[in-house]
């Protein structure tokens, strides 16, 4: 396998030849860390690369193996953390300067399942400050730029984690997700995010946003590869208050099943409006194409979206202004002016408007439950829009952009982002699967045969083209 | 029996009578009824007396106990509901001018639970408007009065339910706990009071005052009564989403075990501080009798339940402002001019204050579970201070009826306030017994044991000489 090739393998390809030594972990290792060297300084993908401790984390990996005690398909596998997650030993930003230097002396639940399951953390990601945003352009860490054009912003907040996953800077990353921030950047770099359902990822460590919003979610450049780390991720952990005791199926057995038969709601009246004309375009093909597989595709009518979002960005607005009120009180200064502007108006809203969207929050999931019933998955585009310049946020996109997600943190149903063609320009477009609570198995299952359908040969940004002067 | 007696009578002395015909329903009904007829129109315990369909049920269960269908020990019981609880075809006024003319089509699920055992619903009683007040000097129906003592009122919310108990107008009421509103009015007047843990009992069909701090419990004259109550009310309901899928547990059979070497833990740091004298006095005289029972009494100190009670206070005023804003600009008037304000008021708490509230829940909470690990009882004051004259109230005294009960509204602990005497001037006392979550049977277990080593003969207030002129 050349350079490129190993940088791009899927994990599922990585995996036996790993078990089997025909891959070594530090090999693997070392090409990573040496594209991070090349790449990321245009990319700007990782606040910190953990180059030692990822190099000691082959070394035994590799010891690991040829002793026999190969742990399962991420053994050996180089996976970016977003700078969110709490790493210990390991400086946790949250792309603020307010945690500038943080270093924890624990692991966030995420991180501490993927190391025990033997993947190697190569860094910490770069995002948008606080997670409270969607280009990833970050005031103190610098812009995220997306791989498939370096002028474009990558989405976000886990812009670093889907940059660096669709740059070959790592072979999947984990994200999280409080309104668009897993999926979004995911269908902005052409990679895979998924959105589980509330309660079956821990976020014990995660920095929260908004805590009846935030998920954690797994970025990978193929939908198995997603699977697998969802595996891993899932179940119950008495750290997390919301986190809920459930059993975790076979989520690869799960994508074995052919979609003939499957029922795949559209509500073309909320979800494709607003949307770009190629965005459109692309996302009605993947509905032949899920048609051609054997899925029924059928119109439904959903509740009112608008107030969804409406509701969601208040849920945010508040508990995120609740979280930093204190650091926001005592150092106005270490937040960005824009983010010290959005926190502050968090603090206007009353707590009957909060607990008013809370209770909304409860009738639009009854209703949305309700026509949903005996469907597999909504289909729809991830974003009405895809990257736009950094530094050139055209009106109304700050909204536009996480107006096909949030409702989906709102009312938590699990949700994937995978990769449905691109824009004339040749940006990224994402198609977003809802599925019904606590399936993800079935919203893999569907993504994973319109993937195997769509894509053939994958397809990767040319890094060489786009970072050279 | 007497009439009198019978009135007294707990439901364990009168359940095997009514299985074995030697006590018809329908005589225990018309004892009932006659003494609200002579009674209530100075206790005012009851808005609505279902004298008609209380006949109906009462014939209906002396039929079917003939017939062999003896369904258990609420079979032909008649029992007062708070007129929170929705009664189909029955008027439903939540002490409310604004529900004045609200007849349900459906019955709450602790209605129906008490109608499928056999109860006989005989009134829904009177309370403070909107479940929002301590005292039941509610402007819209008249005042409640202690049946101890008319010039006094009876606590409240669940005022009337208690009132009717301590008159014997009932033989067991269902109320609801906000802050206060099972266990206060229990203490004022010489009953008990359970208030379960959240999840515990459906709140389905229960109009909410604050759904977060809201819980359904169970008024009677007995522990044992209590627990055959609970023992129906508890379960899980699909129909109410803070209900919980958990194990209901034999409650009765738990009152067989003594409580020697029950850990009983005492706070006298919060606690017992601002209480009346004659208060202090007889929990300590309670804290003795546990003692010489086999339990041991050991001080601990509780995180600050300052802080729990004014962020509970804080919750309750956000969610009850939410609940009731729509009524609230289109007909203030139909709201007394008291409520109207406390209303409004709570209008202007912002969502921050909120969100931080709730923090201080979880944390409080845990906090609290580490101090009282490995008891099974935390023991104080129901209420800080008994009943005093209507129209009078004591300054400060709104505040310090809910001062011992409401943080385990906050920290959702099951308690129990069970009598423990009188003040000098002949007003009931209440020992609140605070257990762990839920573990009803052992704060019940605790409870009975005391109970059974105080009272001796039950103590009745002699309503005749209250009631004359």
């Amino acid at each position: 396998m050349s350079e490129t090739e190993l940088a791009y393998a899927s994990i599922s390809e990585l995996a036996p030849r790993l078990a089997s030594g025909e891959i070594s972990p530090i090999d693997l290792t070392d090409v990573m860390l040496a594209r991070i060297s090349r790449y990321n300084a245009v990319v700007n993908a990782y606040i910190t690369v953990t180059e030692a401790s990822a190099r000691e984390s082959a070394q035994a990996a590799a010891s690991a193996i040829r002793a026999g005690n190969y742990l399962g398909p991420l053994h050996g596998i180089p996976i970016a953390i977003k700078d969110l997650f709490a790493t210990r030993g390991i400086r946790t930003t949250f792309g603020s300067r307010v945690f500038a230097d943080w270093v924890p002396d624990y692991d966030a639940a995420a991180v501490e399942r993927l190391r025990d399951a033997g993947a190697i953390l190569i860094g910490k990601t770069n995002m948008h400050e606080l997670a409270y945003g969607t280009t990833s352009e970050n005031v103190h860490y610098g812009p995220v730029r997306n791989p498939w054009n370096p002028a474009y912003h990558p989405g976000g907040s886990s812009g670093g984690s889907a940059a660096a996953v669709a740059a070959g800077l790592a072979c999947a990353a984990l994200g999280s997700d409080t309104g668009a921030s897993v999926r979004q950047p995911a269908a902005c770099c052409g990679i895979v995010g998924l959105k589980p359902t509330f309660g079956r990822v821990s976020k014990f460590g995660a920095l929260p946003l908004a805590w009846s919003m935030d998920h954690v979610g797994p970025m990978a450049r193929t939908v198995r590869d997603c699977a697998l780390l969802l595996q891993v991720l899932a179940g119950y952990d008495e750290r997390d208050a919301g986190c809920v005791r459930r059993e975790v199926p076979d989520f690869l057995a799960a994508l074995a099943n052919n979609i003939r038969g499957c029922r795949i709601a559209v509500a073309r009246d909320y979800f494709f409006e607003d949307c770009e004309p190629d965005v459109v375009v692309a996302v009605e093909e993947s509905l032949r194409r899920l048609r051609d597989l054997g899925a029924s595709v059928e119109d439904i009518v959903v509740p009112d979206m608008r107030a969804a979002l409406a509701a969601g960005a208040l849920i945010i607005a508040v508990e995120a202004a609740s979280y930093h009120a204190a650091d926001l009180r005592e150092r106005p200064q270490a937040f960005s002016k824009e983010l010290q502007a959005t926190l502050e108006l968090g603090g206007y809203y009353s707590g009957v408007q909060y607990v008013q969207a809370q209770r909304l929050r409860r009738k639009l999931s009854e209703e949305l439950h309700e026509v949903m019933r005996g469907f597999d998955a909504l289909a729809m585009p991830a974003s009405p829009v895809p990257a736009t310049e950094i530094g050139k946020d055209p009106p109304g996109h700050a909204r536009l952009r996480s107006r096909n997600t949030l409702p989906f943190n709102f009312i938590s149903l699990p949700a994937i982002s995978v990769p449905c063609g691109f824009t004339k320009s040749g940006l990224p477009i994402g198609l977003q699967l809802v599925g019904q609570p606590f399936n993800e198995a079935r919203v893999l299952q569907v993504a994973y045969a319109y993937e195997q359908a769509n894509t053939g040969p994958a397809q990767y940004p040319d890094l060489k083209r786009v970072t050279s002067p």
